[in-house]
């Protein structure tokens, strides 16, 4: 068996997505939430100094969506063609686009709510909207309601964590055009394992 | 035979690792090369309104990564183990966290050229050597001189554009103190097919 070992804050954040998969493919794993005032201490351990970092038998592997894609491939959650894989990781890049100018309306870095909520809807506007539209009109013509092809993949639990954090960030009546990504997030909150997750999961911040 | 088709502006930019790709294993494709004057007309029919865009048989693939890491897979440029392949892909992410903040430090983006002079040591210093020296950590033990395992694999190029890139950015001794990270460019710059394609590479900036 092999022993998985993934260290992060206290947050959703960029270990979330790991954690769903873990939770979909039951996998066990040590969940390691480490406090702001060990980060100095860990920080050196970490081989780029940076978190998350994902310990496979030991050997660490860092950088969020490499470890949510070598996760996918080890639990069969990639699409089936190279084609597919391809726009899997397409798909997962473009949520970090769309994220990336979310940063300037984090809380902590603009505490003051209405300099943040005086720049929401021009992020919205130019650099969420234009790409949601385009994935909201891909998903309309997907048969199975997932993102790419028939089944469920990794960039679909990409997606579902993004939705939680743009929902945090923004409110929840951003998403309300957006009928097939609705849907979508629905879909992977009714999995019964990732159901039963969320339910259990720790109280911790976006 | 395969079909394809990179579509980018007349720069290296986020196109260049996948001609690198194309150049190494000797694969014919178009390479569309668009003038500013033509975006307005060219970028609703992308996509996601982005370029790179590489057609696969008429089929179309963004985001510069997922481009790169799929040419790795069709050429037989991936680390073999899934481990592996994972660390190519923290790698190649790793470079974007590199990239990001020097985004800064670009002509097009601040114009006067002494307050992009009196930003890059701050950002050298702060996001680019301590990964840089990791990476050229990571360098002193491989046996092979290549960024993961004993051949040649995508991320590598990835790292070859990242560092004329640099070193377009920061001038030429940015990159001094790190020996391994030198050897490691020099040895895909003398592939023989790179050294060809390098030659033959029509003059295009940054």
């Amino acid at each position: 068996m092999v022993n998985y070992k993934l260290t992060y804050f206290n947050l959703r954040g960029k270990a979330e997505v790991a954690r769903l998969l873990f939770a979909y493919a039951k996998v066990n794993y040590e969940d390691v939430r480490i406090e702001r005032e060990q980060w100095p201490e860990i920080k050196p351990k970490m081989p780029y100094g940076q978190v998350p970092v994902l310990e496979v038998d030991g050997k660490p592997l860092a950088q969020s969506l490499a470890i949510a894609r070598f996760l996918g491939r080890e639990f069969g959650l990639l699409p089936e063609s190279s084609f597919d894989q391809a726009i899997a990781d397409e798909l997962a890049d473009l949520t970090q686009d769309m994220f990336f100018p979310s940063r300037a309306v984090v809380p902590m870095r603009e505490p003051d709510e209405a300099k943040r909520n005086a720049l929401k809807p021009k992020i919205l506007e130019e650099s969420i909207y234009p790409i949601l539209n385009k994935l909201e009109d891909r998903l309309s013509k997907s048969a199975s309601g997932w993102l790419v092809g028939d089944k469920v993949t990794w960039v679909d639990f990409v997606f579902f964590n993004f939705a939680e954090i743009m929902r945090d960030i923004y409110g929840k009546d951003y998403f309300t055009k957006y009928d097939n990504l609705k849907s979508h997030y629905r879909k992977i909150k009714e999995i019964p394992q990732i159901a039963e997750y969320l339910q259990g999961r720790p109280p911790a911040p976006l």
